[in-house]
């Protein structure tokens, strides 16, 4: 079971990767259930229970509005010093913006789980997403909670990302083996969109596990690090949720020395094995982001600095007008050369070149002298899109991943909450 | 004539005024043709002539990335310090990233146009709209010169409209009286969208002219000050054209004592006027923002600062969610929310109130105690909604004008060119 979406009537995307085979994580146990936050049939729980001695790093939304499960998971980070021994996850409630009561509710569900546990409720974490606005009626919760927690399986990935699907289509999760300490450890992930990126509605949630021995502090660094150029670097709509989390556990017990610095040259493979396993799960938000027909690479170079070509990109991503016209097939450059224009960032309009594919639209300023319509609408066609900018001023350079916005994404976020 | 719509197949806005009867201006006279830049028959030539002595001011679009057409515009006003005898405006071909063909374009047209009425090239001002990337046919506009020239009208303000119309689907004139040194001054204004706000290819064009006489300085400032609130308080996708021009010309045929100072206590009812004209023009772009169905009025109050304030309602007015689900129809405020959070501008979250109309949906960063969903609902199905904001924090205050993101704006854009 992968797929039950958050939306039964939604079609799985024409981008979706089939869910690959996850290998159980030593010390950790995964339980799902169905809280009832959902009038059809489906999993909307989701429980990870953790090892004693199992650390854990998170990363939040920026936004200014962030909800109760986030403001708890900072807290208790925080209280800990990074340390956990379960997650709850439940769909189909956001519990943001919902004030005293909101904070209320997280604090019923970490008591119950932490007395079932035999943990302290700081040692709890917790992540929610669905509607903004409507406190949590956790009883929901807390009635199902200790049938999910004797069920509980070690490989049971699949089912958890099902449990905390949205408008999500298909479920996502990715692996990578790396060699830490003459050992070879797992990084296992699994997430949710369909959006950080951002339906409000459909927060983007992900969380990693590996069994490898990482001081908390050194989870921290590598977590920070790793999503800048991956779940950063992916937009389906430029709106940024308040529940955005994505938190790394590991449990310690692949036998690898317990790493203390995170400068330690020997993390280098598991830096980037995580950094794989986010940018696998990134992308795959990108596939399932509402409505996409598309899966778009945008590359800025040439630009001042790295931050001015990323809002270059950005820029290019987000825009409506190129959106729409990826959506149509429509090789319509010019508004490529918007959307740079209007990023409000160092340009020489008399250098920028745009390359579809290695199709150049534009060389120098000017449209390119062996541009082919026939050729630009054939590639235009592909399911899978490149889109190179060079800006002609610096060395700057970003890559960012994002989708065509179509009648889907209308269709689907016209009438969200019925 | 006021609607042979840019693409002959578009439905009429359903939020869209009829054209008012607009006055002759003295010293204006009015000639439209078809240059043939569309297959399907329709005007796409405005040329306005300007008797001896019209002043002339200008704003242009800051995009990177300025057109031909609007480079020219900017030096020739500088040249002359503020005088012109004639405007060509085309629609079909925005003339934009043409680079050293694109401006030798505007010059054959400058000149023919300024060798057929004996004035320096330089008192002749052009816009665009239309793909960006093509050089603009100008023998196109040559072939048809004279005759336009012949047939001008002094009144023929619907058809100077609806002939640089492009997805705009109904014409958009306003005018206003006002009294200035003891006489009664007209201003009258016509305008294209359907967007700035900005549809690439749908550049925001607006002419505006008047009577009075008003030193070039004078009506630089004017005009600078009165698109503040209004032409760039309007959105409709976010994307900023290449092209955007608004041109203020002041023939000064109504006899009033030339104002040579724009601090002059006499030029606040002018200054009213031209405001009003300005908005009644920008709300009318709104009004047919690509697929529009819905014509929102956004408020933010409690802000730290104005610009603080006009930030925050332009990341409501332009988030995709926010836009689909009035598209819907659907009261869905936690989106208000998350746009508000994401603006990155201060905010109280414990302070954050939402209305819409005189319905609170949240009060006090929880959802409003007399909050009815089935009252809500009722709301959302008006043509016309009103959305406050009260962010908590100060006393800045910003209102902004914005349409709803429909299936019409991605079937429109989707397949621009074709």
């Amino acid at each position: 079971m992968t797929t039950p979406p958050g939306k039964p009537d939604l079609k799985v995307s024409p981008l979706a990767k089939p869910f690959p085979a996850l290998p159980a994580v030593d010390g950790v146990a995964i339980g799902v259930g169905r809280a009832g936050f959902y009038k059809h049939q489906r999993m909307d729980l989701l429980i990870m229970r953790f090892a004693e001695g199992t650390t854990a790093a998170g990363v939040f939304t920026r936004h200014a509005v962030g909800s109760a499960p986030v403001d708890w998971c900072r807290a208790a980070l925080a209280a800990t010093g990074g340390r956990a021994r379960a997650l709850v996850v439940n769909a189909g409630c956001a519990n943001a913006f919902t004030g005293a009561a909101g904070a209320g509710a997280v604090n019923a569900v970490m008591e119950a789980v932490s007395s079932e546990l035999g943990c302290a409720t700081e040692d709890v974490l917790m992540a929610s997403t669905g509607v903004i606005g409507v406190v949590l009626p956790y009883g929901r919760i807390l009635n199902v909670l200790q049938d999910v927690l004797i069920a509980v399986k070690e490989d049971a990935w699949a089912a958890a990302a099902a449990a905390m699907m949205t408008t999500d289509t298909f479920a996502k999760g990715a692996v990578e083996e790396a060699v830490l300490g003459g050992r070879v450890v797992k990084i296992v992930g699994v997430c949710k969109g369909s959006g950080m990126i951002a339906p409000d509605m459909a927060t983007m949630l992900a969380f990693l596990a590996t069994d490898a021995a990482l001081a908390p502090e050194v989870l921290q660094t590598l977590l920070a690090a790793g999503v800048k150029d991956t779940m950063n670097a992916v937009t389906v709509d430029g709106d940024r949720s308040t529940n955005d989390t994505c938190l790394l556990f590991a449990t310690g017990r692949a036998g690898n020395p317990r790493v203390t610095e995170a400068d330690d040259p020997d993390l280098a493979d598991f830096r980037r094995a995580l950094g794989a396993v986010l940018l696998n799960l990134a992308q795959l938000l990108v596939r399932d982001g509402e409505g996409a027909s598309k899966f778009v690479k945008v590359m800025v170079t040439g630009a001042q600095s790295p931050a001015s070509a990323r809002k270059i990109a950005r820029t290019i991503c987000e825009s409506p007008l190129v959106k729409t016209a990826i959506a149509g097939e429509d090789a319509n450059w010019g508004r490529i050369v918007m959307a740079v224009g209007r990023a409000d960032e160092p340009v020489d309009r008399e250098r920028l070149s745009i390359r579809f594919g290695d199709l150049w639209a534009a060389k120098d300023g000017r449209p390119a002298g062996d541009y082919s319509e026939a050729a630009m609408s054939a590639y235009m066609k592909r399911a899978e899109l490149e889109i190179a900018v060079d800006v002609g001023v610096g060395a700057g350079e970003a890559v960012m991943w994002t989708c065509d916005l179509t009648h889907g994404y209308i269709a689907i976020n016209g009438d969200y909450r019925s």
